[in-house]
This record gives structure tokens, C-alpha cells and sequence, in this order.
């Protein structure tokens, strides 16, 4: 299956329009952000801030301008080695943990980069062959996830400087849902669960497949601070039987006493986030969890991890709420292909495939995620014991 | 749910019986191993053969002695700590990758403390009070399964030997399959999979469920030798497209170039196993494999792995060859709990559940498991990048 | 032992001057880096830019400002926090290898850091108390040393971009030595080396004692790179015969073929330096080797190391070439304290002494070592495998 | 220099019984032990039971009977690779920390192959060639070294076991010191020091030079446990300042609060030895220390380690006691080679040279050396956070 065979062709008119906005969102999430702070990367599994705004502009210039566009020139020749993240295909590249290093080009170099790029897709965007009109779509897509991970990934970066500098002391978080948990009754039997066929896709949501349901409930809403802290004083971090043995391992090995990000003093809780340090929010959701922990309070509460095709098949219920904007949701999946599934042809084929082992399946989206990019058949996926995600949970129960 | 619940139960006549067979057998796998052998951990993933002997035994002191034989004393206190395995309700425990460390008691006080708790056990199987009988037949599944494991276990150990000293020269691997592979059709729609409810099973198999099985084709045979000898041949441990990103990593930080016990000299392929260094048999199915290697394999196969449901309810179909005798099958599923699933109460409930993350499934049985012990609905579970188990594959496909 | 008790007072006004010069220069060797160029740390080992020239100037406002200066007021309370490097007795620190995710404080910021303190300290050295005048000295020496370490560790940190950028294109490495190596006779009998008491000395360097030394020759230069290029063409870097046995261990597992910084292409040999990327000068002293590789090449060559004290007796001989500003030299003498010795009392105390185990000594200076630093006294330090250093081998032999 | 240039030669007839009398006591020494005993290894610096018997005699088949007794055939091929310690000039070798892996040969395999090499043995000794007699004496000399390894690596192993079992529970230390400690004046000027050249010496004792000693005390004892605990009592392992930077980075990352098999429970304190678990003796020396905790201790006390220099100097002087038959002494001394000193010629050469960096010297012999194996010249050597050799300490001083 190609791309092309999967999407509807977004009008030309309208692709121009979203390119320049999409990567215009880009530049200003990263403007608060000094040279300094763009060129660290705290842990392999993070990025610098210049290498995500220097890698999707790579994804342009690698899929769309050196194939479509005649007489494209790279900007510079190494660009192409330096900002390579994973596609064996598209040739050797920088060391994954050593991202940090790259002082050098700066994140001046790195506006400039994005220019070169900008004005060549201008190029191709004024009268573009039917075939990139996908590649495009995707490569905004592609954008859209890295502006995501560049909020995470700074935000993990900050909190390894002892000052915890804020990243925008005028971030504000969704406001927190109305109140008590409510269980809705989920869609049974057969359904349908995957990507529709209209509108963009990645190809880990396709094909749209049958699965069976049996009778569950599901929160009307995710687990808050306040529901958590019950759990931390019920010793739930303490509590060797609520935990998968390979998650009670990894608390003892990390020393969780907490989420990720929770400063508990004396003062009460505090939490470190885009807009630095604050009082905890009794009534916001939790995130910066792993599924280890997820998965344990779910026990502790005496409910469990809906799956992801729950989740799904649950999403567009009157009552759902906190769906795609607040925090990604762990989910009882492991992250696996669905039946039938192809990856797209060619290069970009590397993009979801063969991450399809080791990880569990989050579902929603979060604060970080860009307006308008998530939806119901959406999936996330990150190895069980990761937090540096906005990563919450929604509990869900069998049918009495 | 209990035990109790579950299981009809064996009558108390047969028990006894059964209890001394598989007993015996134990020892008689034993039997070709000196006090030397019987002590060494090769790996932390593995235990001594004399471990598995004294654990087991254990498993009935601590689950059926201690609470149901009025009177019975423990031979030494000591044991209780050195050989509980992973249970957290019985109690601290070894470290696991110390239990290499006891060269005391001795094999033959292993021996004298097996012979203490069958004593006892053939008091209390006398007139066994009926909660008793379930916990019985556990305690011997349990020790099937130990079985298994010794010979995997020793296997290991002895492969790290440079003179490659022979468990049993007399050892005698299943004949391999008749010929070439065949692709049946599957059984499609709502199918119901998981242990019936009859005879024993392990918590992790029920309950029984439904479950929707797109149109699918399965091999009526493992792959063999000579179609690994293909894969290898065609470069497939040196072509990344064909893995898992993290596979591939696994294959370059592990150097893998061909399945474990695999050496490949001048004078042609040989292969390491329970009967010494013999001739690779191209006819034989492959094992020691990963799950990262059976996937990549299936992959240059233009096949895929099949679900563990489409396994199960394919599993009785006419021509489905080399089920439970063989190699264990890796399937695409991960390990996760059925819809419904409860783990038993009490400590034997830690025996499944806390492991149900980061492994991957695998149905059938294998040359090393005790005749009569598999069954389709068995789950047998580990992590994907093990491969000193009797591993190998089955293809699948989707239907054309 | 005071440091006020064994040196001699420099004259104030001398000292201010001295005091504004030495600080300059720390700020004419970061001005050739960006932002970017001064926050990442590439190895624990290594530290930012940035973090030097804020961690000296955190030692005049500890050691000098905040227990001489009254009224004086710290500009920040957190760098005290941040910008310490390993003394205990004042107070918590940042930990070391996590100095790299210092974004902010920025570059600019630690400008303003360094003129507040350089303020204080003009204050102070107007008329200074003279117990002070000591430990002014002491935090220009430290400042020096820093000044080198900035030139190491920035290296490194280039060196680790793919693009290889220069630190400075003009910077000019000291002039190849005249020619063929000659040995001299070294003193011997009865010698006495160590700090003479005029001047200033790290404590280290003290107390001067007398040392036996038996008949030896010590080479008038340093090794070059063609002679290093003959060892390796010898096989140096493959024969085992010729490396301590944890020398080849090291060898074998970092992959050593020649000395870092080099690039061996097709075009014949390149080196990174501080110029950037250059062909390999034949007669240029080798630099960038371990100890372990230094004594392997003297084995191969039929020369040993001289020790620390046969190199301090025999460096001021008529004919002792490159002894302070080409590459610190390895000797055969392990880092501990001479007879007699006492630390610095205070914590200053911490400046030395509690390194004196696990390293080599060094004698010599390098071209990194600021002019008038280094002396014959001298004891540079390091554990045996480490490369990043301007570092080198002088040979010496036995007396026939 | 050879063997044969360095040493007179013992006559034939003594040598014989000499040998014998050596290769009896290894196996006494090794008796108490079950063949499980015998087979695991604790750690990868430690060696099995059976392998030390096996590899010592492997020794004298290598560089005795191989090059020296015409016929001689190896009992078995593959021996050579097992039983090779560090040895590249005789060829590959079996991986150190896999030696634990040897369940085969068995133990009374290898009884078998001593008697083997023994007869042969014989025969070479009934007539030997003028030349192999300081290899055989070298030979005799390395098994004695390795009795002493045996006896510090099975206690090593044994206390691994949650059993505690004793090696032997007749096992008797020797008596503690009389008293209090004095200081003795040490030999001062230039002394002599290294092996005298009658009787056999290692090639790192020589050769025999001369070296100069500041004035200087030395203690007429070792220090004892109720020394010992008033350091621990004086939070001398959370002191931060009484350490080497390195040193306490190894006690806290080891989580050092006393010596090694020391148990503090309810009762006093108990200490882990040959002879079992028995309560600690506070007049006896302290042994299992680690040279970081020796020279804290030393720091503590107001005193210092002694030289090697120093400790040899003055060994012979009247009141010196517990030479050579507690604990090995640590030194401040690196172990370097001596001045003019030149490794044996041959394969032998490995013995010592290319360990002479990263240890420290110790000085003296243990409760565990075999009597008649140390002499004052004897330099024992281990790296620095080493604890499970019994190594003690002995204080010095600088003279008033």
C-alpha cells in the first residue's frame, strides 16, 4: 500500500496555507528558547530543540525536495548525515545519544536551514505533481509529533538544571475536569476500530479491521493528582503486589516515590512544568507516569487498563471527555500491528513498523499536542517504563 | 477466583500415583548430572539443576505441607529463604543470580530433602482434605514446567564448557516433519479461545473467551533448518530492513549470525544439543531461536508470525503437525491477560499475573516438555530476545 | 602548613595587574566560542566553557571574597551550588557529569558573574589584608589550570561533531624540535627535588626532599609522530607483548590504532587540533596518547619512562629541550604524596591531596599550558588511560 | 636475566621432596571440600578450587615437562586451553570470569591429572638438566601463591551462601598481639632494598638498589579489630575528608560500613572466617580492608601507610612482630618496578611485569600464605579497592 492509495488529496491551495502554518508553530514553540538551551540533550531518548527543528526540515528536503523538485541543492551536504534520525534507507547518520554535541551548526544556521527549505517546498508547493501531495501531508504530520517531543524533551532538559528554569512562565495548562469519575458503558461484540479512510492516517491505524469486545465500563474521565496522592499514602508505591514484577523492579532501580517532575516539600507538592515550577493541582490529571505505575494504581483502584481498542470504540461516547488535549493515556495494548497491516512502500515505510515491539499503546493526546492533530484512532506508543511524556491514564472495569 | 473453583478434581487414588511418576521423573532427568553440574548458573535467566530439584519441592512444603499437615516440621529452616523462587507472600528469598553460590546442601541433600517432603506428601495424599487436591495438582504442573526448564537450563551451562560435554549421548531428538510446508485455512470469524474448563490449566489461560479472527492461512509444519540455512544464506542476519529496530540492535550487540548452538566449521554445520555436538539435521526444525530472529525470518519469508488466538483455534484442525513435541512457536501476540482474567488468590497467585508485560507468547510445546503437559490453550511466555529455550516458528499469512 | 607560610608575598601591586591579566586571558580563550559552543560537556571528565569561567571565578568569591571582603554579597545565591567542583567542606554541589545541561545560567549571564566578582576582587586587592595575598595567588594558579582544561575539553567537544569545526583556524601549534634524539646523562647519587620555597608551589609539589637516584640517561626531546608512525607500522598497536596487561585491555576495548584527535584516510595521516582538522606534521612531538600507550612504545623501543624525579633532576641540563610548552610528558611514577607531606590546611586542603591515588604523574607543561605557569616542580596528574590531554613521552634508559 | 642467572641452585634430592611435599599440601588444602565446592566461582578475580589445582599443575606440564622430559604426553589436549591462566606466549586460553563454567573435567578428574603430571614429574626429577631447577622452583613457588588464593577465594565463595557454611570448623587463627602499639625508629639514609640473590626471589623483588628514607616510625604491630571499631565508632566511614576522592567513591557506591564478613547484629559483632562464623576478636588484626580503608584509617589515627622501602627497611629490626603470618600489609607504594629492573626472560616474563600498574604493593604474608613462602623482599600487589585477600595494616609516621 502507498500513501497515495490511503489519503484523500488535500486541495493545493489549502497544503501551501498549512505548510506555512504548521512550520511557522515550529519556530514559535522553539522562541522562547536561548541557543544554550537548544543545543542540550539530557538523555539518549531526548533531542535537542535545534536537531527537531533541523530534522523535520531534513524530512522535507530527503522525501519531497531531492526526488520532486528539479534542481534542488541541498544547503549544506552534511546536513543530510546530522539529521538523519532512524531511516536506514536514507543513508548513515549522527549517533543517536551524541545529538548533544552538535554545537555546531548553530541554531541561527539551523533558521537558515528551515529558509532554504521553506522557499524550495514554496517552489514545489506552486504547481505540485499529484504523488507528493501524501508526502507533503506527512511531513507535516511528521512536524506536528516533533513539535510535541520538542516540549517534552526541553522540558526534561530544564529539569536537570538545579535553577528549574521555566520554560514560558505564561504557560497554562488545561483547566481541570468538573468532578467525580463516572463509568460509561462501552460499545460490545464485533466493532470496527482503525483509521476511517478520510483524512490522514499514519499507517500503524490502518486497516480498519473488526475485533471483539466483551461488556466493560469506562471513566468519563483520567485520574487526577488528588487520586494519586491517595495512592502515594496508601503506600502505593510501597506495595510490592499491585506491581508487575518487571515494573516493581524498575521503582525500586529509579527510586519512584512520585511522578516524574513532583517536588514534595514542606510547603506541599509542587510540580515542574512548561511554565516551571507550581503548586500541585489537586484536581488536574496526572501525567508523567509510566505504564508500570499506570497499571498499578489501575490494581490499587480495583479497576484495569482499558485496551486500546476500548478505548476506540469508547471515544466518541456522550460523556467522554479529556479525549485528545490534556494527557496521552496508557492503555492495556501492547504495540502491535493490526491485522492485515502493510507499512507504506518505500523509505517511509520505516516510520511506525519496526518500533512494533517493546512498547505499550497510549491513546488521546496531550497539552503538548498540536490543535487538531490527534484523533480516536490515533496511537502512541512508548516502552512501558518511560515518563517523560505528558502520560496520564483512564481507568476502565469489566462489566459486572 | 480459587483453584478450587476451577479444576475437577483428580481422584485422590490417581494423584498419588501421578504425584510419584512425576517425582520420579524429575530425578531421573537429574540422574546424568554430577554434583559439579548440578550447581553451576550459567546465567542469571538460569538456575542449577539442583535448584530445580530443591525449589520444586519447596513449592509443595511451602503450598501444601506447612498449611494442610498437621505436624509436619521443615528439614532445615534455611531452605525456605533459598528456595523460594519469586513469591513475595512466602516470604524473602536468594537472589537469583547467586543461586549458583550453593554448593551447599548438596545435591545429595537435595536429595534427602525431596525424600522428606514425598514422605510427607504420601501422609497427606492419604485422605487428603479436598481444598488440597487442586494445590496438588498445581504443585506438579509446577514441576513439569521445571522439568522443562532443567534441561534448557543445563543445556546452557554445558554449551559454555569448551570441551561441549554431552547431557545424554543417547538422547534422541523427534523425527523431523514429512516435507514440504503446507498453508491451512483457519478458522475465521468470533471464535472462543482459552482453557475449557476441564482438566487443569493455568490461570493465565482463562478465561475462556471470545475473540474475532480475520481470514487467515497457517503452516501445517515448523520451519526447518534448510529454510533457515535460506534465510541465512540470503543475508538475512546482515539486512536491517528485515528486523525490528530493536531487534537489530539485539543482533549487533549479541553478534548473532546464526541460531544458538549453531557451529558452523569447515566440514559443514554442526549443532550443539542434549545429545552433545552432532551434524545439523536440515530436515529438523530450527530452535534457539528469538523472537526477534522468527520474526525477521518471517518477514523474508513474505509470511508473518501468527496471533496466538489464530494458533489456538487452529491448533485441532487436520494436518496441523509437530503441536506440542517439538519447539515451542513464537506467536506475534504479547503476553497480556485475557478479557475477565483473575489471578488466584492467595500467594499462588503471583505464579502468572505480575509477568505480563515485556514478553512475548509462545504456544505448542517442545522436545523438552513433558509428554502429556501441553495443551492447546497453554501459554507459554519470554522476553523476545531469549533464545536458550527450545524456540522455533510456525508462518501465517493473511488469506489472499 | 599555610599556604601563607610558604610563599613569599608578590607585591600588591603587582598582583592587581597579574590578577586583571590572568583574568582577561580566561576570557580571550572562550571568545572564539558561541553560546552552544560553551554548554555542552562531552564526557564527565570534560566540562563546559561556560562552567570554567564560572567555576574560577566561584573560587575568589569562596576562598577570597566571602570571608575577606566585608559586605560583600554573593551575585546569586545558586552558584554556589552550581559552580562547585569537588570541595566538600564547602558545601553541596552539582553533580559533575550533569554539568553539560547548564543552559542557563547563559554565556553572557557568567559574563556578568565574572565582572561582579573581578569588581569585589579590585575592592579587595586595594588594600589587601596580607593573609590573603596567598590565596589570590592560589585562585590565579587554579584560574591557569582551568585555562588549559578549557582548551582540552573544548577540543574534545569538537572533535565529536561530525563537521569537525576549528576552535581557532590561526592558532599555531610551537615549532617541530631540530632533530635526531641525543640522551643525556642525568644526575644521580643522592638528589633533592620538590618546590625550592620561593615561589609559588602547589602543595603537592612539596615538601623538597632528598631521593636516591641510580645512573640513567633521559632523550633531550620528545617523541614524534614519525617515530610513532614507525611503532605503529611495527605493529605497536597489535602485539601484546609489548602493553601491561590492563593497557591492552584498555587498547582492545576502546579500539586504539593510534593517538586520539587522529584521522588515517587515504590521503596519508590528519589530525584534529585546535586549528581544526590538519595533515599530520612528521616532526611534531606526538600528543593525545594514554600512559599505557607511552610505555608500551618505550618497550618497543628499548627505553623505559623516566620517573617524575629523574625528570625534575635532569630538566635543567644543558641540551633539555621542550621541557614546559609542547606536551606534558608521562612518567613511570605514580601520583602520591612525598615524604613529609601536608596539605593545605582549610579547604584548600582538598586541592590536591585526596587525588593521590590511581593517577600518573605528569611532568613538563604543554602548548595549552599558559606561559609562566608551569616549572620544573610541576606535578600534572592523571589515571592512565585517559587521552584528551596534550600529552606525550620523553624516553629515558637505564645507564649502560 | 634468566631464572637460572638469579638463583643458586637447591640440591636435586631436596627438590624432589620438596615438590612432593608442596603438591600434598594443595591437596590437603583442598579436601575439606565437596566436589560443588570445588567447581563454582564467586567473582570474576576469584578461581575455582579445582581450577587452582589444575592450573598449577598445567604450569609445570607447560614449562617443564612439555619443553623438558622427552616423550612427555599431555594427559589431555584441551587442558591447555582450560587451564592457562594469563599466559599469551602459551597460547589462547579460557575466558577468566567463565571459569566457574567448568563442571568437567570433575573434580577427580583432576586429581587425575596432578597424579599424571606428578609421575611424570618424577621422572624429570630423578636426573634434571642443570636448567629446569629454578623452574621447578618457580613452579613450587607459584602453586604456594596459589594455595593462598585458594584459601581467599573458597571463603569468598562460602560466604556467598546464606548458609554460612565453614571451610573448615577446626580452622585456627593466630593468636593476637601482645599489647599496646609502639612506634619503632626506622632505618634512615640511603638503605638497600630488593632481593639479596641466595634463595629464591620473584623477578619483581630485584634487583637488589639502593633508595633514600627520610627519618621515619613504623608500629611494631598490626592494627586490631577494637582499633578498628573506635574508627567506625568515630564515623570513620562517613567521613568524608579521613578519604581518597576515589576511595570514597568506592565506599559509598560499595556501601562500605565495615570490613569485609564482618555481621553486626544484636550480639556483638561476628566475623565470617575459615573456620566459620565466629564472634570477632577485638585484640585480633583487622584483615579483609581495602587499601582506600587502610589509608583512612591511617589518616584518622593521626599516622600514615608506610613505604614499601620503609616496611622492608625495617623488617629485621628487634620488636617488629606479625611479619609474615596474619595479614599482608598495605603499603602507600604503587606498584612500579624497581630501578633496573628487567623481567625473566621466556614465557615466564608474564609472571609479574605487565601487572605493575593500577595496584598498590602490600608487604608481609597472611594467616593464609604458606609457611617458609614470604620473605622480607616479598611484594604482594592488588588494586586498591580490593577486600577479600586478607590484608591488614600496619602505621607509620614521619620522625618528630
Amino acid at each position: 500500500m502507498t500513501l497515495l492509495d490511503q489519503h484523500l488529496l488535500p486541495t493545493t491551495r489549502n497544503l501551501s496555507e498549512r505548510y506555512a502554518a504548521i512550520r511557522d508553530r515550529t519556530e514559535r514553540l522553539a522562541a522562547p528558547l536561548s541557543p544554550e538551551d537548544q543545543v542540550v540533550q539530557s538523555m539518549p531518548d531526548a533531542s535537542p530543540t535545534k536537531w527537531h527543528r533541523a530534522h523535520v526540515t531534513w524530512f522535507f528536503e530527503t522525501f519531497l525536495l531531492l526526488p520532486h523538485l528539479p534542481g534542488y541543492r541541498r544547503l549544506r551536504e552534511e546536513y543530510a548525515f546530522l539529521f538523519n534520525s532512524y531511516y536506514e534507507a536514507a543513508g548513515p547518520r549522527h549517533a543517536r545519544p551524541k545529538r548533544g554535541m552538535l554545537t555546531r551548526p548553530s541554531a541561527a544556521e539551523v533558521g537558515e536551514y528551515r529558509a532554504h527549505v521553506d522557499a524550495a517546498m514554496a517552489r514545489l508547493l506552486r504547481d505540485p505533481p499529484l504523488e507528493v501531495l501524501p508526502l507533503v501531508e506527512l511531513g507535516l504530520q511528521h512536524e506536528q509529533q516533533h513539535q510535541e517531543l520538542l516540549l517534552t524533551d526541553i522540558l526534561h532538559a530544564l529539569s536537570q538544571n538545579p535553577l528549574l528554569p521555566a520554560y514560558d512562565r505564561d504557560w497554562r495548562d488545561p483547566a481541570p475536569p468538573p468532578g467525580g469519575m463516572r463509568l460509561l458503558e462501552g460499545p460490545e461484540g464485533v466493532q470496527r476500530i482503525g483509521a476511517e479512510g478520510s483524512g490522514f492516517a499514519f499507517d500503524n491505524e490502518t486497516p480498519r479491521h473488526r475485533t471483539w469486545l466483551d461488556p466493560y465500563r469506562i471513566a468519563d474521565r483520567l485520574v487526577t493528582n488528588r487520586e494519586w496522592l491517595e495512592f502515594m499514602g496508601d503506600g502505593g508505591y510501597r506495595t510490592v503486589s499491585l506491581w508487575m514484577s518487571e515494573g516493581w523492579a524498575a521503582c525500586q532501580a529509579e527510586g519512584w516515590e512520585a511522578p516524574q517532575y513532583w517536588h514534595q516539600g514542606d510547603g506541599g507538592g509542587m510540580q515542574f512544568g512548561l511554565a516551571g515550577l507550581r503548586p500541585l493541582d489537586p484536581g488536574a490529571p496526572v501525567h508523567h507516569i509510566s505504564w508500570y505505575e499506570a497499571e498499578a494504581f489501575a490494581r490499587w483502584a480495583g479497576r484495569r487498563l482499558p485496551t486500546e481498542a476500548e478505548w476506540e470504540a469508547a471515544c466518541g461516547l456522550p460523556g467522554f471527555l479529556q479525549a485528545h488535549d490534556v494527557a496521552w493515556q496508557w492503555t492495556g495494548s501492547a504495540y502491535r500491528p493490526y491485522p492485515g497491516f502493510r507499512p507504506w512502500e518505500g523509505a517511509v515505510g520505516e516510520y511506525n513498523g519496526k518500533f512494533m515491539i517493546g512498547q505499550m499503546v497510549l491513546r488521546g493526546g496531550s497539552l503538548a499536542t498540536p490543535p487538531g492533530h490527534a484523533r480516536p484512532s490515533y496511537r502512541n506508543f512508548f516502552p512501558p517504563g518511560v515518563r517523560w511524556q505528558f502520560s496520564g491514564l483512564r481507568l476502565a472495569a469489566d462489566a459486572a
